[in-house]
């Protein structure tokens, strides 16, 4: 099981009018994780987009641990949890670097679908990605 | 149980690059949905922000049922789902006014807190909202 | 020379850190405006973009008046500035509702472009679209 | 007249229905510029901030060249254009990493202010960075 760390850097813009990141820019940062993540198993999500592979939103969950704040340096831990060919699904944590202290968790579901949101077989499609993809597990 | 509805009109900087509405919007959605909720039990978030009472985010989940795109006009229907006096959860489902086709339906959990995120005891700070929210279940 | 009001209710979401309206939601304010302005004087820009009709960015210049706050009603005046056939200019004022206080104006500047974002002539391609445009600086 | 570069990747998040980034995300990359410009000539935004000194928008200007792409590697330059103890003009240039393609330029003005926006004179409040910033034109 291989977990790739991304460091984020909260900006004024992800603030909101608590003195807190808004709750939806840390799954901003899940999907900053995801791409880095892609990227570090040798596959950009960019390239796959080319492709015409999608990897579309089913339902994303988050939970709050401890709220970031403006120029808060982040880490952003991230894995696969579960991946069947069909679908998957990526796991999330954030760390704030300076403390190790947990900021958030969450995971998100994706379907393996084509540029028009219609599922594709990725073993067929892409046997080299579909590979990579089991291997991170 | 009291459901509202608000509609939201999909802003072209809601949309992404796969040419539907980002999946964090629909949760901004939600916050919409919250606030609208509120403003018709009879008391505004803004009102209760004025008196030291907030509602930070302990999780929210979401699924994504259909693509909204630029535009569209939504319907978001927010109901409580739960109210224990130290936290609540909100419950919503978003609709594409025009079909009433499902979008995107989710659920947000919030811990009541002072302005400093520690949790007060809401019956005891505010009983006006307290029985608002009790009777809205 | 036709201005068109729209209603924008400030979201949680679009606050900051220090605890007003971000300085790049007013200019999405001026992007819901542009969008209610088309829809009004009969021709969505949805339905634009469906014929390839695009409308990107040249520039923007925002001018910051006083502070919207949470919860504020906004109201976007949106108005042609100058239309030559091959850019056109918006213009926008943004006023708190209760108040009639000015609190953002500026303006958008937009070549007319196919999909690709190369020009076209808006006469020749939607000479429906041109004169609307034309008669309504 | 220093100038500081800083690097920011597109993200997923913002990119609009144009498959580029959409135009008001620029300005927010101009405020990761202008806080990196601000650690690296000594004295944090975020630290300012505890001392009450605050730095809101009056206006900004913004150009777009040429359009920016997801996962596109951007660099921010950064500078101070004008700077008369009252307010301060600081100038942005984005350019694409790999090509030294500009993406878009320009301009955010900000009056010094405490936190409650009124104006200040730096030069009294916090003379060490009042000479930090009169030193970097």
């Amino acid at each position: 099981m291989k977990t790739y760390k991304t460091d984020v850097r909260v900006r004024y813009a992800e603030t909101d009018g608590m003195g807190v990141v808004h709750h939806t820019n840390y799954i901003k940062y899940f999907e900053v994780g995801r791409t880095e993540y892609l990227r570090e198993v040798g596959y950009t999500y960019a390239k796959l987009e080319e492709q015409g592979i999608w990897l579309p939103m089913a339902s994303v969950y988050c939970e709050y641990k401890s709220p970031a704040r403006y120029d808060d340096l982040l880490t952003v831990h991230t894995r696969v949890g579960e991946f069947k060919g069909a679908t998957i699904v990526m796991v999330y944590e954030i760390y704030k670097k300076e403390t190790g202290e947990l900021i958030a968790k969450g995971e998100t579901k994706h379907p393996i679908t084509d540029n028009k949101m219609k599922p594709i077989r990725l073993r067929n499609v892409n046997p080299e990605v579909y590979e990579i993809l089991r291997e991170s597990i």
